[in-house]
Parts: structure tokens; sequence; C-alpha cells
């Protein structure tokens, strides 16, 4: 039996499209903070006994259709070590009630290693991030802890994520805002594909993002929190913008999420530091420092009715127990 | 002297963008309709007492800096005329207040009619497409009625809007949703500057845009109503979304604008025949029938705190009085 715990991550620079579907080859690179606050634990035991892989999410035990995606992935760990023997997998999502960041980043990054670490495999962070990645493009992100950049690459070996480096000065925190905790009506791989298929913008985001993604790493070296702000709001920006142009045409944000934003705005204006993102759905990240995280936080609680969770950057994926 | 009627038109395939900011030279070809309810009566008269040009709108005398617009636009008359005179200019917008439809369209049109017609110019709709142009680009279509194409074109002579033929089963009307009638804060010739020359989406817009003119154009003669409605929210979005990917990002979009865009689908899934459009600002234009046109109506106007008003199609600019 092997446990571990992997921790969520959100992205500055975002992930949006694939260039490969089946190996989760991502059209752009991305850049992400590993948040504290959020973690899945996750126990993986290959058991001769079992007649097929079981799954255990939040002690419920789950349908086969569920735990497909599950099982779809301890396929790729089983050829790997060669065995042939089921798991009884059981995960625990430590993420506030309805924060809306249940994200499957750290759910793969969490299985990725612990069923690894239980097949007897003994992956370098490189081969683990490039196996969770198979699971869930961004648990590549979530092997890694604080700031964390995934290499799109172009093939299985190159695409994989890595820690970066960054200016001491910079102490970043998340506010996580719920605006909505409904599933979304178009989930992420579907809008990713629908994007990649027809939006005309596509092609300009992906060199569009990669510019962004070596800017915001310099702008992470040099600690200038202003550039990191401007280049996490425009990547979110452009990545709901590729989405507007598709056929037909579909956003994530919500008439609250695009308030979130103007709020942001105005909250800059005013002196602090605080800039927002979001991802493939309507719940708004937001982006500040440890100087003005708690005041940014009280504000936005004040004006709008939403749940707002913070955290500070996590630590990388481990073995626990 | 002479009085002239221009109507406002809303686009249904948007302009944004100029290829040549002089002769106001669109990046894209556009497709608007012309509106009945809302207009601009404008009387010129050449004197040779003026010193000066003289501007009075809506009963009150503007300021020489608010009139620079009008005397510029006046010295492209004269020139064309041979004469020197300067201009007595009355205008009266005739759009219900806060309709938030006060649009350079209609009274720069009204302006190129009056003052070509009082400067002793016999101009054909054409040349006077391309007149209105040069004061404000979306005056070109307003010159004429019902449905209108405004061609790109690639100098002063092949810019010009004309009619459009539409497929007579197509009964439109337009809905004006007033959701904020204050000044925009960033202005669309501004906002249209800064996305040509930051937006990495602006060269697929075009290029889409241009596309879905084509097919716009098709679907008005085939009558197909759920492609003309399609289309028409389509080059909103991608409209939209190339402002989102400016540097630094902005929209015209509010949170009630992005919520209008989705009662517009709630109202398609209820049956009725109904697509959203915006521009350079947060109102939100509604496209339908006139078979539903007063349900819908009705329905935004219980569900949202906003003034309505309801257009027809309207006729084309004409010497009155």
């Amino acid at each position: 039996m092997s446990k571990a715990r992997a921790h969520t991550n959100i992205a500055l620079i975002k992930y949006w499209g694939k260039a490969d579907q089946a190996l989760i080859l991502p059209a752009t690179s991305s850049i992400s903070m590993t948040l504290a606050a959020f973690y899945t634990d996750t126990a993986v035991t290959f058991d001769a006994a079992l007649t097929a892989d079981t799954f255990t999410l939040d002690g419920k035990l789950q349908a086969p259709q569920a735990a497909a995606r599950v099982t779809q992935f301890l396929d790729l760990v089983r050829q790997r070590a060669g065995i042939a023997t089921f798991a009884r997998v059981q995960s625990d999502n430590h993420v506030p009630t309805a924060a809306g960041l249940a994200s499957s980043a750290s759910a793969f990054a969490a299985l990725a290693l612990a069923a690894s670490n239980a097949a007897g495999l003994e992956l370098t962070p490189t081969e683990l991030s490039r196996l969770a990645r198979r699971g869930s493009g961004s648990a590549s992100r979530s092997i890694f802890g604080n700031m964390v950049i995934w290499h799109r690459g172009t093939d299985d070996g190159s695409s994989f994520a890595e820690p970066l480096p960054i200016n001491l000065k910079l102490d970043l925190r998340m506010i996580a805002v719920v605006v909505d905790d409904m599933p979304k009506s178009i989930g992420s791989r579907v809008g990713m594909q629908r994007t990649v298929a027809t939006s005309p913008y596509f092609p300009a985001w992906v060199t569009a993002n990669e510019a962004a993604a070596s800017a915001m790493q310099q702008a992470l070296t040099d600690g200038d929190m202003a550039t990191v702000g401007a280049l996490t709001e425009r990547s979110a920006m452009m990545m709901h913008a590729s989405t507007m142009a598709a056929n037909p045409p579909f956003t994530y944000l919500q008439p609250v999420s695009l308030a979130l934003f103007d709020y942001a705005a105005e909250l800059r204006a005013n002196g602090f530091q605080v800039y927002a993102t979001a991802d493939a759905g309507p719940n708004v990240k937001l982006l500040t420092t440890a100087r003005d995280a708690d005041r940014v936080l009280q504000q936005v609680q004040g004006k709008f009715n939403v749940k707002a969770v913070m955290s500070g950057p996590g630590p990388a994926a481990r073995i626990i127990d």
C-alpha cells in the first residue's frame, strides 16, 4: 500500500487546447501556482485477490463507469511495471465544500505518485510529471510545489512540468471565489476540442500565450508583481476570448465572473495588488500578495454574495503515512 | 438650406478595426439593419455672412471644440463643391431618451446628404455613402434602408455601402436594450486602434468576419433566420473576443450584457427567434422577428430592470421638408 498527497494548482498562464488528445500534449506551455489549502490524499493497494479495480472517493465506492478513468490510468502504471494485478484506490479530496476547486489536477498527481510507488516503480519527478499528465494535463504541474511550468513539448518525453525559480520578494496568495458550484454545461475537454476545431483565434492564442509564458518567467525572476498580474489577467482573457470565437460561440464566464474581473480592476485602482483569472468555469481566482490578501478577501466577501477561500503556495506531491 | 433625415443602423456583421485611419477604410465588410425608430434630422445652410461654421445639436449651440468634427466634414464637402462659405448646421436626434443609440451613423449620413445638397452637389447614393463614410464609418450604411452591406474596399472609391437583397419571408425586428447610458470609458475609435495594434486575434478576426459576411448574404437571400441569427451572435462574440485579447485587455460588455446574451439563448430554447448583439458599449440589441418581437420585449422587460425599445427596418436617408 502506498499513500500520496498532491495539491491542486491554478494556472496563471493557461493550458487551453491539446496538440495530441491521446498523449495529452498541450498546444501551449502553462505556468501555475500550487496551492497549500487544497489537496487530494490517495492510497493505492495492488491486491492479487481483486477481480477488478475499485475506486472509493471521499468514502463512497464509485460505480465502474465513474472509475473508468482511474482504471485507464492504472493500466499505464501496470504496463510500465509489468504487472497485471488490480488495485484498490481510496481517494479523499481536501477541498473546502463547494470551493469549486475539485480539480482533476491534484487527483491524478496523487494517483500517479501512489500507484507508481505501490507498483514498485521508482520514478524521477520528471517521469512522474509525464505520467500524471496522461491522467489529466494539469496534473503534471501538481507534482511540484510553488510556481511550476509545464513545457508543452513535442512528444511524450518532452512534455513535463518542473519548478520555476521565483524572486523571493514575491509572496503570492490566491483567493478562490466560488460563484457557482454546479457542474459545467461544457466540460473542459469538450470545450478545448471545440475551440481547437472551430475557433479562428486558436492559432493566435497558441502563439500569444507561448510568448506570455516566456514573459511570465522573466517577471517571476524579476519579482515584478505588476507584470506577473497583468500577464495572468491577459492569459485568462485570451483563453476565454478564444472560446467566444468558437462555432457555436460559448463562454464559461457568467455575469458575476465579469463583475469580479471588474472589481479586481477597481481594487487595483485603490492600491491593492490583485489580478483575476478564471478557468473552464465561472469561478474566479484572485492572485494577490501576502500584504493585501486579507483585505482583498474581506472586500470581496463584503461586496459579493460569494464564498471565498484564500491559499498560499503549496508543496510538491509526496508520499505520506 | 437643405434638410435631410437619416436613420441609425445596427450591424449584424460587425465593423471593427480600420485599414486606413484617414480615409476610414474598414478592415472588414459589415452588414447592418437600418432602424425605423431612430433617426437624425439635419439642416445645413451655407451662408456667406458667417465667419465660422455653427453647429446646433438638439437646440443647443455647440462649442467650437464639439463642432470640430462637423467642420472637418464640411471641409470635405466645400472642397468637392469648390466653395469656401461657412455653414449653419442644425441637428436633431430622434432617439428615445437614453436609448443608448445616439450613434454617429445617422448623424453623419444626414449631414452628408444635407450638406452636399446645400452645396449644390448632386451625388449618387454610392458617392453619398463614400462621403458619409469619411465622417463616421458606419454612416456609410445609414444612407440606405433595410438591410445594407458596406464593402470594405481597398481605396476611397471601392469602400461604400449598398442595399442587400433579402428574402421577403424575413420580417426582422430589433430591440435595443439599454443597460447603461453613461459615456463609454473607451471610445470606439480608441478601442479599434488598440485592438488593431495589440490584439493577436485581429488578423483572424478579419478573415473570419469576412467569411461571416459572405455567409450572411446567402442566409439573407435564403431567408434562413436561424443562420442569420447565429451569424449575428457569432460576429458580435468574435468582435468582443478580439478586444479581450488586446494588450491591455478590455471589454465593452458588462455583467448584465452577458446576462442578456444568456437570456437570448434561454428564450431560443423556449422557441423564440431571438439573437443578441452588442457594439462598442454595454447595451445589447436583440434581433428577432415580427412574430416574436412583442413577446420578447415583454419578457426582457419583465426579467431585467432595463429600458428596451423595438424597431422595424427603416428607410434610406432622404431630403425632407
